[in-house]
């Protein structure tokens, strides 16, 4: 069989922690967005709606059906922003800040078992591959136009 | 600020990926998915369509709905399997090779411009790092359960 190109194994990677994470998420009802949603939020002064979806590299409609689903399940709520008048602050109720914690814990616990069973000079070149791909594409060095 | 967990890079890398494999594939009016698919599909003597979906690890429904909208397009069309009356052969129309060996182009020149850009042993560890993740999170040795 051929070796995996890097594209497939980064696909296969992301693949397997999006599995993993819901699979978490499970656990406490939620999906792997949900705590994601809640990892971006200021658990202190809440975050404006209109910042989250680009913190999170999602479009608007999508996060939208997120926020609804989290108002319901008593994770978060709005209040008018005592900053700019049009816009909503998004903030945790006292089961949002529980869940957040977890899902904090969550994700340390999954970047702890990396860094324990790496060295310090694998992760690093992982990262430094990552970023120069993240480079690569950003800088439209892969395709000519 | 602190530094990007692994877990946030490998996400990060990822979807810059999926943007441009979509950017690339609008510009026949394609999308990674279909690419994706259209690089699965054996061209020679086709692929059952029951094999498909577990190759992209991807649910049946969604995938229906792609080959769906790829039979529209013109580029494949089903015949009955001769080794198996029950089963569907997918398989690629002369336009569907045609946009098949375009998203094998695509997905080669991408992973040859990563060759060019980072040495050997870079490329050897971060391969290292991503199949050992993948183990550490198959053989569920990141969470108790």
């Amino acid at each position: 069989m051929r070796e995996k190109t890097i594209d497939q194994l980064i696909r296969e990677t992301w693949m397997a922690i999006t599995k993993m994470y819901n699979e978490e998420a499970a656990k406490y009802e939620g999906t792997m967005s949900v705590g994601y949603v809640l990892l971006k939020i200021d658990p202190e002064i809440g975050t404006p709606s209109t910042a989250l979806a680009p913190m999170m590299g999602m479009v608007v409609t999508s996060l939208s059906r997120t926020l609804k689903k989290m108002e319901e399940k008593g994770l978060i709520y709005r209040e008018p922003n005592p900053e700019d008048g049009r816009s909503v602050l998004v903030k945790l109720t006292e089961y949002g800040h529980k869940m957040r914690d977890k899902s904090k814990e969550t994700v340390l616990q999954f970047n702890q078992k990396i860094e324990d069973n790496f060295s310090v000079e694998e992760l690093n070149t992982f990262k430094k591959v990552s970023k120069g791909i993240l480079e690569l594409i950003n800088k439209r060095k892969i395709y000519k136009d």
